[in-house]
């Protein structure tokens, strides 16, 4: 059995008895019932997750994913594919977006080129997993090979597993390719079944007129490659990216670790279709960090029936929305396990009615 | 001239070139303009509340205000009055849901003993302020007299400036008061003109009975007070709180200190409608930190026209939705202090269309 089927194998539901006794401690915390809204549910998601009532997410990283796709070619973008090795180095060096929440929320960020279209000095940090250099443009035929495909996912469970083994208790995905937004749209719509002109955004800002010609790629790259939709592999083959296969591949390698994994936008979203297709158990390990202005991210999300944490009007990628909602989630979890009981304070429960 | 006038006189407008010189550096940062969304809009307001084009937000409290409310006489609570105290005791402590939240985002936690209908033992962290044993019955005549509504005020304009002295850049309101749903909602129909049925919400969990009996309190409150909306004195006398009248002269301090304040849920929202009747500039300094589940907040959130940060759900006070958001509002100012720019990292610019 491959690597990608033995890690599938081993994600497990999540433990309901860890949850029933998150949820009895929460009744038993000084606030009324239910008060904590949103924080309350994720601390349970998290115990069972965890497989405890007393969960820990200190140990926090971002996995920020890079590659580059062939698609550009199509003029879809509103920036160079040069861009991509560029920011790369950014991260590298500390002065990305990234760096700086990742920061904020004491997480740390793992850099990772998964096909980037350039030789990368190496630099601490800097993981290289190159599947290769860059995909093939996905409106002519297959962006990479089933066996570039299934690469990808078993670089990102490597990568995991890495950093699995310096404490790992809670990741978020990210990442960075000049293109990926269309590579993006392609696999939600290809999975979901919306059209491509419900799908595709103006990624890092493009105009009307390179829109209208994203949708007609993404039309174009659908009838080419035909991709199945309910094989997650092929519709990375023939639509995808390295970046996302590598983040599919985070996410089914946490949820076979027992590890919550926190979302970040289009691109994540679209990692997390691939998971979740291969993997349908990996869904209880997600939580969609925030919504992306990007209409297909909504759409990702809606198919897999996760809400998101944040809305807060970004679409930046990185793992930045991700990062934001680290914070929370560890919020959730310090509440959880920080909290007083109304027995340990003296507090009285509510009047009978 | 009194301290509150004062204190509303030296309320300026927010420093446009601050702002504008913001703007410029968040143009020249690694990202796609515009892509992080509402956080550079808010690193935007708080320059323009500091001031600076390169604030700092590191030195953060929480104000949490309690008082009691002699309108608890009417079965509108789900708890007995006796639970303010014993939950100022318990933010004395450090077990509350606040205190894990302000611990969690680097904040300090001022306690302020507004107006509890009990003696507390003096004790670190806990600020007597006490206006009276709480107030009297809002349906049964005013909540309380113009001087204790002046006094409470000014009170609240006293605890900021101390804690100022400290050192504070970046400020949150909290409260605690059983029975304060009601007075917020009274003030929130009276100065917004909605209905009580519009307003009114279970507060922290009471069942159908209850609601319909709290909608009647109100109704009887505004009937027989016939609080003057444009005077936030007036409706703060007839249907207010020690605390709601303390959060709102931190409010009006802060803006005459240049601080930013990120508000929590409809009891701030209450003591922000009372702050900006008196001095309406004082909104440009607000942050709405989340939207609670109580409809009044909502109410009070669209009459002021600010929206807010965060949407989990919570109805639980204290400050609790306001701390989450702190960290977003310090995530927002590191990003504008900390990102390099596109010539500081070397990466290339748009491409032209």
């Amino acid at each position: 059995m491959s690597v990608l089927e033995q890690t599938i194998r081993a994600i497990a539901p999540l433990d309901e008895r860890a949850m029933a006794a998150a949820r009895a401690r929460q009744s038993r915390l000084t606030k009324p019932p239910g008060s904590l809204g949103r924080l309350e549910r994720i601390s349970v998601q998290v115990a069972g997750i965890q497989r405890t009532s007393r969960p820990n997410v200190s140990q926090k990283a971002v996995f920020v994913m890079a590659a580059d796709h062939g698609v550009v070619a199509q003029g879809v973008t509103a920036y160079p594919q040069g861009v991509t090795a560029q920011m790369v180095a950014n991260f590298a060096a500390g002065g990305a977006a990234i760096n700086v929440l990742a920061r904020h929320i004491g997480a740390r960020v793992v850099i990772v080129d998964m096909g980037v279209a350039a030789d990368l000095p190496p630099c601490p940090g800097l993981v290289c997993m190159k599947v290769a250099y860059g995909t093939c443009d996905l409106s002519c035929g297959p962006a990479m090979s089933a066996d570039q495909a299934r690469c990808a996912l078993e670089h990102g469970i490597e990568v995991f597993g890495s950093e699995l083994s310096r404490g790992l208790q809670l990741a978020a995905t990210g990442d960075m390719g000049i293109g990926n937004t269309t590579a993006s749209a392609a696999i939600i719509a290809a999975i979901t079944g919306r059209s491509p002109s419900d799908v595709a955004g103006r990624g890092t800002g493009i105009d009307d007129h390179r829109l209208r010609r994203k949708i007609e790629v993404l039309e174009r790259a659908l009838s080419v490659s035909r991709p199945d939709a309910s094989d997650g592999l092929d519709v990375l083959a023939k639509v995808g990216g390295f970046e996302i296969g590598g983040l599919a591949g985070v996410i089914i390698a946490a949820a076979a670790a027992h590890v919550p994994v926190v979302i970040d936008g289009v691109i994540s979203g679209a990692a997390a279709l691939i998971a979740t297709t291969l993997a349908p158990q990996a869904k209880d390990y997600l939580i969609a960090g925030h919504l992306s202005t990007e209409p297909g991210h909504w759409a990702a999300l809606d198919h897999m029936a996760i809400e998101p944490l944040l809305d807060l009007d970004m679409r930046l990628g990185e793992g930045t929305g991700a990062a934001l909602a680290l914070g929370i989630v560890e919020a959730s979890v310090k509440l959880l396990n920080e909290m007083a009981t109304f027995d340990e304070a003296g507090v009285s429960g509510a009047l009978e009615d």
